[in-house]
């Protein structure tokens, strides 16, 4: 007679899935307005608040979507929407994250929605944080690009003074403007994103960002500091909370 | 017999042009690339320009204009345009302003053209600022409206994030988002200004722009910080020339 063993895999979907899901179970409580994330693993954080709210476990909750995309999906689940305009104080936030370091700065933008993140999510209380354990990392900017959104007008201006940025001298930085379909990606707000990728370490983080918010042109970048209060990290383990050192 | 005395009566409008001319005449050279700038002095400076290149007393010059009423202007003057994408250099460009303190700090962008502005003369090895002399100011922001570039998203939270600014708390702060025959005024980026009006001088000019860059939703804002290198202030004896200090 042979023990079976259990071979259980999870896919990065049900990783998705289940830390979404906790983050709205744990976090969201009736009466809040909830600032509402934008990408693969905020979908379902999404769907999760809009099942709750249909089977009465939550009810007069308000969502603030960062993206058109995010709004579409909301309302296709009815949760009720309004804006940063009418109702200014968040009392959480929940998002995805491209990159996450250890002490919960983050990288976001790659899917193209970090303005409106980045406005919403600065008025959180609580900006709760959702990801695959594969966006943990030691140095961020280094698994894919660190989004510039931009003026369109001399965007390619832009794009050289973002190369020369000091504090980006010792990192081989490159840059390129996002594309779609063969035409330049236009983001919610009609502005251009630069991908700025860098294939050596950032030396100081909070620098690079305030030189790269200071080159005239810059809407917006998707280096988050000093923003994130805890951080939901789905693994094959199960999830992992990092709450942020004060 | 009586002698008569001669009462010289300068309008404003000829000081506008005899500083706008004069900037054109001291420091445009045949073979330059001059940013061209915006509003009612600029206008007889981009007239001059074109003047002396049809007359042939300057050639090879190309111009970089700073709004699409400079664009026209130009263009129907026959100034050959271009853009800081395939002309990065720019040997001068020259701009009127809004308030000029005895620094050569400046107050720009109620004409509504301040990000192109910026843009270009961030760019210029030397900013020529033509002025009539109602414009110099002992504090900036006093005259009118410091003019702040917003993101159309939530400009009404953003106008709020503006008027809480602590640089901002002891000038009496109000704000009104620029409005044109009923509707809100677009910039020539797609954008809306937020004119920010103070009671009583900002403190510290510097902090102040700093912050209001850092407000999430600001792309831009009309505080031009050393940014000028001389400024030409035309008055009824004359035209002073107004070097910055080194």
């Amino acid at each position: 007679m042979s023990t079976k063993v259990e071979t259980k895999v999870i896919s990065r979907e049900d990783l998705k899935k289940r830390v979404g899901y906790k983050a709205v179970d744990d976090y969201v409580h009736s009466g809040m307005v909830v600032g509402l994330g934008t990408g693969s693993t905020a979908y379902y954080a999404i769907e999760r608040l809009g099942q709750k709210l249909r089977e009465g476990e939550l009810h007069n909750v308000v969502g603030i979507p960062t993206s058109t995309k995010t709004e579409l999906q909301s309302k296709s689940l009815n949760i009720p929407l309004t804006t940063l305009d009418t109702h200014p104080v968040v009392e959480v936030a929940i998002d995805g994250a491209d990159e996450v370091d250890e002490k919960l700065n983050l990288v976001k933008g790659r899917g193209g929605s970090l303005l409106r993140e980045k406005l919403i999510e600065t008025e959180a209380k609580k900006l709760v944080i959702i990801v695959d354990d594969s966006k943990l990392v030691q140095n961020l900017g280094m698994t894919g690009a660190v989004p510039v959104e931009v003026i369109p007008f001399c965007w390619k201006h832009t794009m050289r003074r973002l190369l020369q940025l000091e504090s980006l001298a010792e990192c081989n930085v490159s840059a390129t403007i996002r594309s779609e379909k063969d035409s330049i990606y236009v983001t919610d707000n009609n502005n251009y994103i630069v991908d700025l990728f860098v294939e050596r370490p950032i030396p100081d983080i909070s620098l690079a960002g305030r030189q790269i918010s200071d080159v005239v042109g810059v809407v917006e970048h998707g280096i988050f500091l000093n923003m994130a209060d805890v951080c939901l990290v789905s693994g094959t383990e199960g999830i992992r909370v990092i709450e942020k050192e004060r």
